[in-house]
């Protein structure tokens, strides 16, 4: 009664797991696959397979990378003293696209959720402790997302970062550049309000 | 400036590449793959690679398959002298899914089009009048996407497959099960009432 049969059938519900994908969709980019198996399947299996085996987390911050340490970590000119804590490694991509940051960053792999039952131990908090103290960081910057958990986590990391003695900072909250006022949410213009500046 | 590197670079442009995906999502799916690299991410590379490799066009029908003949055209109970003519390997899952065919298929691998320059030669049709002359076909169902395109196919095929003298039909057109005229387009309506039949 089935379509796809054996190992394409296995490949499809591999495929559905990934974000952005169900069922229907998996199966239509596995059908894609099957049409070009030699010009995009062969070299996507090849380097997904590459790339899993040779991908670790970076043994300093968290980051993905190929050595034990990752670039960031390993560039002398990014040890400026100044740690950039952020939840994922796609917020620390983005960051780096900014090209707005030239300290260091730190990977928590997540934030403080109660409700998950994601505490502490869970993620890369004593790490993050343990480096500024060894390091003896000049400031970390939060940027944590402007989620009830993510400001919880930030709340709980300015706590423990206290004795270190460190200055932590967070992102600045206001209008997005390109904003218009009247798109955006009444708290995210409350804040701008506050942390209003002279012009 | 940028994020991911080298290999995690190649990965995300490959998976870019997949219907349903764009840059920003393939981003995503890539980021949770090699969060998952020993669960899903390593057997993933596997199954496609595997796949990749071992997967071929059927020689009678087209279907996609592990053997030199795919299951369906192996099997004796479905030489049922009635072949089924799809467009494409995934309406032929789509029928096997209903269960509602016993017969065999053929996979055109694409319609006619003259915009696209894609010819009668481009797609299986003279497999097709080989076969049909050959295996002495009794019927051939031409279940071909109801577009513009389709249709034309549908007309070339039926003129095609004169000279073998077999019965040629084609699938029903009229209100899906479960559809309501409301939301039914005026070709749909004037399709079903024009086939109505007595109740």
């Amino acid at each position: 009664m089935s379509g796809p049969k054996g190992d394409i059938e296995t490949l499809i519900a591999l495929m559905a797991r990934l974000p952005g994908l169900g069922p229907r969709s998996a199966r239509r980019a596995v059908l894609h696959l099957l049409r070009k198996r030699d010009l995009l399947m062969a070299p996507l299996a090849e380097t997904m397979a590459r790339t899993a085996a040779s991908t670790r987390d970076c043994a300093i911050c968290g980051n993905l990378t190929a050595q034990e340490i990752c670039e960031i970590c390993a560039a002398p000119a990014r040890a400026t003293g100044e740690i950039c804590v952020v939840e994922d490694v796609a917020d620390l991509w983005a960051l780096e696209q900014s090209g707005a940051f030239r300290g260091q960053y730190h990977v928590l792999g997540g934030t403080l959720s109660p409700l998950d039952a994601v505490g502490p131990e869970d993620l890369r908090i004593p790490d993050l402790v343990a480096r500024v103290t060894d390091t003896r960081a000049t400031e970390v910057i939060l940027a944590l997302p402007a989620t009830v958990d993510g400001q919880t986590t930030a709340h709980y990391l300015a706590d423990a970062l206290a004795v270190t003695g460190v200055t932590v900072s967070s992102l600045a909250q206001g209008v997005p550049v390109g904003g218009e006022l009247d798109y955006l949410d009444e708290g995210t213009i409350t804040a701008a309000l506050r942390a209003r500046r002279s012009f």
